[in-house]
């Protein structure tokens, strides 16, 4: 960031703490006026400091960027976000709304009453009241939907039509059209008299009387083009095309892929309904990344921050509820072996290190898989040679680490056949583990399902009871 | 996708499939050629057959996107990938090579002579040559840098020169520069002549005679705004800029939260140096969760699925290390109380549910605080107030599921005294879990390590050993 426009676009860090700054100055005044019994006065001099702070404090919202906006209201405790939120001039809601996550959203539309948010809803478009729509009330929504023209109507129902995952709920439809058989001189005065083009438009979409696409007119190639030629002639056919009830995955993918700034969508017939920005393709992709990361830890949704703690708790329930179960079910595995653990209470200490390692070795394995499906590199072919390769990988790693262990163990216990069992059941549970990495995610991908999620769960709850098995087994037979 | 270009830009599995399949049919003869001690007239035929083989395949990769063949290639185990890396035409050779992963890009070059490898390197523009410089040998990258103009040789030294993380490697040099004083019509002009515009242009970059930048015209305020008017007056002055050396991360922001396409870097005269376009801001994004679920996992980098198996062991070791050190130190833990055990051998069954609901719980908070981290919502502020959510959600869970567990024990081994030890064990492991939970990440971010990376390790050492430890000596105290 350069030095004049740190302040501007940049550095948000400082820009929440310079709004924190002035929240917990106007909050210590307000404090100090409710304490003392003060004369009128001095009430109205603190009034008119109150005033000030407070017009710092909208004077810096009122030049904030919505998504910083949003940054900001995310960042704060539930109290001072509904403070500075009443703050937020009208004309932002919308766009403000759009940007905080599902989460605060909430918090914040909990505090609107209905005009105010049917206000905030009639200034987005059409694609973005939709992604707002399941957090509004129905009669908003109503309310909303008899406000807009006819056109913005149809489309919103179409917006609101599509699966959350599908292209049609990363649409918009912010296309311009132009007819084939005009000159690119026509469509530069048309453009003109437009006064103004969507956000990422890089192509305008030629279609013919019906709406069928025909092709693309790129708008590099637009400029560099001599304006005598006819748009057929500079138009693009062969253009990235999809339909809303494409998987919205395919789509990033073809944009990665691609480097694509806009794609169109069509129907079945061929007629265009919208296109694809980058723009929605970068958030799908950030918020799947995060779904993921948050799903692999058990957390079920995005989670305010400042969530109350009942919220917080029916969040993360779940995965507890699992992982309780998988520990019950290891714990009565070591149950069935009490009798030798009697006999030889080393066992005890000693099986956690097997059950461990396995769960990790096991959790690498799972993560090339689900990753390797991610990126469509696992087929029918390759299967068994994944299987092989983790087998091996495992064996050399039992080997090498049950020998440590085995090693440990008999300079610990000074017991040479438990320092054997100890190295075979690692190797044993190594093995396990790569085997049911391998299948886990390719079974579940088999079955229709994400291979990600829930996939660490399941291993570790293999290596885990598999892990005591092996190893209390062993011993039982050789050791007693 | 539509039916007509399914074939052309989608369905990139099937031609996955279509290439092996191809692939299988040329080994297969080969095999058989092989195997018969055939006559002459034979080998005729067959080698026609094979021909057809190879021109099906050669035809179909000249027809594919170079992003697709870099796909395909990773897709295959080594001795096909190879095969197939030899059909691919010398002049997509550069650009399959940016596209495909570290790992699989190693593969690819150990089999290129250094003529090519300058051939393939001299079809790229500088900052692409400079993204894969550190996997060419040194004699390719200087035959490169000899051969190209001057300019060029300016911008491969500085490309090569930014740190991995940096807006630099981001950056490319493909600017369009203008001046303020002319009006739009000679833009225009100037525009045609060029006959080509880079892609993710967007934006033309204004420059004084000193290449200080001066602002930027918008593409669609070209095109909407009247040709006489100046280009000082159509450009807009408020545009995001980087510095090479700010954070890319800083950077993958920027173009998320304000709707990029592309950005100027500026040195810190203000004189431009090039730009960052969203398409390597889609890639940096997509690349940096990618490390991060490997990294999670502890795979140390990039893993080709077809890597030979010491190469696997070599990538998974240290974490595997660094759990059996965890793992010792729990399993001495445990040794510390095996006289207890030994009394009461129901201790051995039970203490690994108290540590594994422990790791599951902290590893939850640990995730919700990365991720707040992450998006800078965390500040001293709210340290305490996240300490004492998450202190509150973990005696609730604690309660709650310390009750269900204490149940389970009583039912199974029908001793109350052991229940009620087993549920006040699972609160305080819980209480450690959150505390340490949200400690761990904030203390490495205050360090100036990522907070994400290793935490997971971290946090299950602490609720193993302080969950056996907790546990045992509790019932050690209390039970015997």
């Amino acid at each position: 960031m350069t030095e004049e426009n740190q302040h501007e676009n940049e550095d948000l860090q400082s820009k929440l703490e310079r709004i924190m700054y002035l929240l917990r100055k106007y909050k210590l005044v307000e404090g100090l006026v409710r304490l003392q019994d003060h004369p009128p006065r001095q009430d109205l001099v603190e009034s008119v400091i109150q005033k000030q702070n407070l017009a710092s404090l909208q004077n810096m919202l009122d030049k904030l960027h919505p998504a910083d906006i949003a940054h900001i209201l995310e960042a704060l405790p539930l109290e001072d976000r509904l403070f500075l939120w009443n703050l937020v001039k009208a004309e932002n809601d919308g766009e403000v709304l759009l940007e905080v996550s599902d989460a605060v959203r909430e918090t914040l539309i909990a505090t609107m009453g209905s005009s105010e948010l049917v206000a905030a809803a009639e200034q987005l478009d059409a694609d973005e009241i939709a992604d707002l729509a399941p957090d509004l009330p129905i009669e908003v929504i109503e309310d909303v939907f008899r406000s807009l023209p006819l056109g913005e109507r149809e489309q919103l129902r179409a917006a609101m039509s599509y699966p959350e995952d599908s292209v049609g709920a990363l649409m918009d439809f912010d296309v311009i059209t132009i007819r084939e058989d005009v000159r690119l001189e026509v469509v530069l005065r048309y453009l003109r008299r437009l006064g103004e083009l969507p956000d990422h438009t890089d192509q305008l979409f030629v279609v013919d009387r019906n709406e069928h696409l025909k092709g693309v007119l790129l708008l590099n190639r637009l400029l560099v083009t001599d304006p005598d030629v006819m748009v057929s002639e500079a138009m693009t056919k062969e253009n990235v095309k999809f339909q809303p009830y494409d998987k919205a995955q395919q789509a990033t993918e073809a944009f990665e892929r691609y480097d694509l700034v806009s794609a169109s969508v069509i129907d079945v017939d061929g007629k265009l309904l919208g296109r694809v920005t980058v723009n929605s393709v970068i958030d799908f992709i950030r918020e799947k990344a995060e779904n993921e990361a948050l799903s692999q830890a058990g957390l079920s949704e995005e989670e305010d921050l400042f969530a109350p703690i009942w919220k917080s708790v029916k969040n993360r329930w779940a995965w507890l509820a699992i992982n309780l179960v998988t520990a019950f079910i290891a714990s009565r595995v070591i149950g069935l072996f009490e009798d030798s653990i009697e006999k030889l209470v080393a066992l005890a200490a000693l099986m956690p290190i097997v059950a461990g390692v396995g769960g990790n070795s096991g959790n690498q394995t799972i993560t090339m898989i689900v990753r390797a499906i991610a990126l469509g590199q696992v087929n029918t072919d390759s299967t068994l040679k994944l299987i092989g390769k983790e087998i091996g990988v495992s064996l050399v790693n039992g080997l090498v680490w049950g020998s440590i262990v085995g090693l440990f163990t008999y300079v610990i216990y000074q017991n040479i056949p438990l320092g054997l069992v100890m190295a075979l059941a690692m190797v044993l549970n190594l093995l396990l583990a790569a085997l049911v990495g391998v299948l886990i995610p390719l079974t579940r991908k088999k079955m229709g399902r994400d291979p990600a999620i829930g996939s660490s769960v399941l291993i570790t709850a293999v290596t885990d009871s598999g892990g005591f098995f092996i190893f209390l087994g062993l011993a039982t037979l050789f050791l007693l």
